[in-house]
This record gives structure tokens, C-alpha cells and sequence, in this order.
């Protein structure tokens, strides 16, 4: 029930946007680092349901989600396979990508939030599995592309805090037993809107004190 | 029934050959690195086990089977002891150890497969796994050693074709219920085979699109 | 009864303190790549929790005790928060967190091997996992800040065999029905003692044979 934020088959829909979008930004990452069809191809599996395997190991929902619907498989070779063909047409809608993965962003939050709670986890640490839907896939893609995860990187727009409010309303809207459709619609467009005014504006979280006034030193 | 394809016994010694081979080429790795005599043991049981360890924690089977036999352990620090003084040898009979490699890769990808389905996955998320099982070993190694993973490099010879190829025949015989020690030591042959012709005639998957005459821009 | 080491509240608070050696170290690394506060937060988690939830995942322990447990999470925030403002000063008394992640490491070697062997694994096995459980946090804190893991460098102080003595003294004690609050205690000493002994007196292991005489290559 508490899943069923949607009808089932409207939440389908949306899990399958997501991952399509989060796999777009994996193949694109890939196409730039140079890696044949099958790097292309296991670059946006794992950053479209990465986040969620994670989440499914800790909960120990197995086999996870990814291996048990053959959509949620099949939706980033799709991706990879219009990444492959389209890329120089995509990177110019870079724009779109980001506002699609955002919406990703939203969607996953709200989504890990709940089924981490409806699988007996405190508030607290379903919070934190949202956060960990949301961006676990994205860590994973720079991991394996060799990079410095945009996650924790100074010089990227906040990616962490619209997840964690998203997670958050999610969490409250289940605490106080608000949780429904438009609740957490609501919710996940809050987390998508916060996501676009970062990017808009160049939101940046805050480095260490002291270092602030420094030169860069590595990035 | 399904896992085991030949008698327990070969079965077995098949498994710990594909180990060492798998955990030889950690090895290797960790000298060319510089790493300590345990970075070398580490990145040899990592790769070893790394592939069998990811399909047990997807598929629930825990502890995984790297825990549970004493030989699946110590295999790698055998391999790891032996590199540890014969590498300039070894490096010399890099072919040997390429061939001995491709032969882990056949092993692994159909006994990945039949365990997946053994533990009621579906066909196709049992190839996803079997492909898994085979190369996620050569993934955690390659990013222990802080390197892109050589299963994604366009500069290297396709790993991924074999091991899907070889998964898909494991699957196919299953789905005809036409699994036995024989027909599995085929499927396993053919990735073998078709991995010794990749590396052999220098078989490269394709970059994206338009990208194929463009200077290589970063490796 | 073979977890509960020392008594609850005690073993509690050990843990508390070892988690927070330890998040003080990714804290730190998080400043030095000049990643932002939620930066500098998530690897504080990740290294304070990650060998536990490794071990976890492997002995089937879901969820796992970092998100049951609201002091394991809050733990590593509170180190993060004072690592935001008070670095320099951190920075300064380097050699003291040296002292408290050496204590993280006795304790949590000893810990993960008990916790292991009461989920049914073997003594060896155990072992495996109460030096995955030291210094897992530590090699996911590297490979999320691209770097290569100071467990696997040569150019660091021997890390794996004060946790490997740690982890063999809890597992003979376990074998011999001799474990308690005193002989445990005793274990991590050992491991404490061996670690502090090894910094001060750069111990380092030795590289793969023929290797030591010539000069270091990479690093």
C-alpha cells in the first residue's frame, strides 16, 4: 500500500522514466570517456539501477527489483542504444537531460523512501535509503568511469539536498499518515523543482571553514 | 541438479581453476602496481571471488560461496604466494595466463547463469548474472587499482561478447531443458573459444556513433 | 552471548567511539579533495560504516546495524560537523587520530570476527570478515575519493596484519571457548599495540620479490 503511491501502473510508468533517464546520463558519461558499445551499455545499467540495488541489498529485498522486471533491464539498453546513435544531438539538449534527470532525482527519492519504511526501516534511515535511490546510481557511474562522484564535489550544484528534502517530506508525510498520490507527487516535484533552481542559479554547497577564501587546490 | 553440470567433484576443480586464474591476474596487477605483498593477496581474492560474491549477495545467497569453502579462500593466496616470486616468469608466459583467463570466463559465465536460475531468477536476468559473475571479478579489480575497468575500454579486446554469448547458451539449454555436463561444457567452450579468436585477431566492439574516426581524446 | 563482548552499554560505546575514529579519517580526506559539506558527510559515513555493512550484506545480517541503530548514523554527522570547523586544528593533532583509528581498528576487527562466527560462519571466514570489517570503511573511502587504497599500498604502514592478529586471536579465543570481556579486550589491544608500533616504526611489507632494489615506479 504504502508503495502503491500511484496506480500501480502510473508508478511503473514513472519508475521506467526514471531509469530512463538516469541510464541516459550514464551513456552519455560513457560516450565522452571514449568506451566501446559495452561500456555504453553497462554504464547506463548500472547508473539507471544502481541506487535501487543498493537500496533492495540493504533491505533485503532479493533478487532486487532490477533483475525481477524485465522492463527496468531492458529500459537503459534503449537508452544506450539512442545514445549511441543520437549523442551529438543529446549533448546539444544537454539542458533537457538535466531536467530530465531531476526528475528522476524526484521520483527515486520518494520512491526509496517509502520502500525502505514499508520493508520496517526507522524514518530515519529510510531518509537516508531515499537519498541513497537517488544518487546511489550516480556514484556508482563515476566510480567506474574513474572519477571524483559529482556527489561529493565542490564544484557541482547541489545534488544531495533536494534528495534529502524530498526523502524528508516523504518520511513526514508517512509519519503523520499523509502519505497518498498527491502527497507524494508533491513531494517528488518539491525535490524536482529545488534540483532546477540549483542548476538555474549554481547553488553550491559550502567547503570546509578556512578554505573557503583559498586557491583551489584539486579538483 | 542445475548446478551441477558435471559430478560434483569436477565441478569443483573447474571452480577452483577458474579461481586461480582469475586471482593470477589480480596478482599481476597488484605487482605492475607496486603494492605490498597484502594489496597483491587482496587484489587476488577480490578478483577472484569479486564476481561470485556480487550474483550470491543479488540472488540471496548468503553467506556467499566464497565464505563458506575453505578452498575458494585459499586458492587465491596460493596464486597470490606464486606471483609474489615468479612474476617476471609469469609475465613472460602472459599468453598462458590470457588462455588460462578466457577458460575462467567460460567456467563462470555458465555457472553464474545455472546458479542464478537455480535460485528462480528468470532466463534472461539468469544471462545478466552469468555475464556478471565473469567479469564483476576483473570490475573490482580494475577499480581497486584506481583504473577504468577493461570490460568498458574501447582498447580492449571485447570481453563482454563471450560472456554473454556463452550465458545466453546456458540459458537457452536450460529453457529446452537440455542442460547436462556435455551441452554446458559446449556452452562453456564456445566462450572460451570465441575469447582466445577476440584476443587473438584483436576484435574491438564499436564507440558511438561518429565517433569512430575521431582522434582518440582520452584513455 | 558471543557478540556481547563486554556489556551492552560498554560494547555500545566502544563501537560509538570506534565509528567515530574512523569517520574523523574520511572527514578529513573529504577536506584535503576540497569536497563540499555533504561531501565531507558522506564519507564520513561510508568509512565509519562501510566495513560493518559489508559484513553484513555477507553474513545476511539486513538491515543492516548502520541503519537500525540512530547512534551509528548520528555518529559520523556530529565528526563531520566538527571536522567542518575545526580542521586545522585536527590537522595539527594528526598523530591523535592516528592513536583513536588504530583503537577503531582493534575494536572493529575483533568485533566483525565475533559477529561473524555467531551468524554461522567458519573461524576462518570469520577472520576474513573482521578484517573486512576494519578496513572496508577505509577502502571505500579511497575508491570514492579516486584514490588508491592506502590497504593496498606499499608506501603505507602495514594495515591488514594488526587487523589479521586482532581478527586470529578472536577466532582462537572462539575456538578454545575462551572469549570474554577481559580476553577480547586483550585481542584488540594486541591489534591496537601492533598498529601504533607499526607507524611509529614505519613497518611496511614487502613488495613482490625482485622488486624491492629497484626504484618505485608508480605511486
Amino acid at each position: 500500500m504504502l508503495t502503491d503511491l500511484f496506480t500501480p501502473s502510473v508508478q511503473h510508468w514513472l519508475d521506467l522514466a526514471g531509469i530512463f533517464v538516469f541510464a541516459t546520463s550514464g551513456a552519455l558519461l560513457a560516450v565522452r570517456k571514449n568506451f566501446d558499445v559495452f561500456g555504453i551499455a553497462v554504464l547506463a545499467e548500472v547508473t539507471a539501477l544502481g541506487g535501487g540495488l543498493i537500496r533492495d541489498l540493504v533491505i533485503g529485498a532479493v533478487p532486487p527489483a532490477a533483475f525481477t522486471d524485465l522492463g527496468y533491464f531492458l529500459t537503459p539498453l534503449v537508452a544506450a542504444a539512442l545514445i549511441f546513435f543520437l549523442h551529438p544531438e543529446v549533448e546539444r539538449i544537454n539542458g533537457a537531460v538535466n531536467v530530465f534527470d531531476a526528475a528522476g532525482l524526484g521520483l527515486f527519492c520518494v520512491a526509496g523512501t517509502t520502500k525502505a519504511y514499508a520493508y520496517g526501516l526507522s524514518l530515519t534511515a529510510s531518509v537516508v535509503l531515499g537519498l541513497a535511490t537517488a544518487a546511489g546510481g550516480g556514484v556508482l557511474r563515476d566510480v567506474l568511469a574513474n572519477e571524483i562522484p559529482s556527489l561529493l564535489r565542490w564544484d557541482r550544484e547541489v545534488y544531495a539536498v533536494p534528495a534529502i528534502v524530498g526523502s524528508s517530506m516523504a518520511a513526514l508525510l508517512i509519519h503523520f499518515q499523509s502519505l497518498n498520490a498527491f502527497t507524494s507527487g508533491v513531494a517528488a516535484l518539491t525535490a524536482f523543482v529545488l534540483r532546477l533552481l540549483a542548476m538555474r542559479y549554481g547553488w553550491r554547497a559550502p567547503r570546509a571553514w578556512h578554505r573557503r577564501s583559498s586557491a583551489v587546490e584539486e579538483v
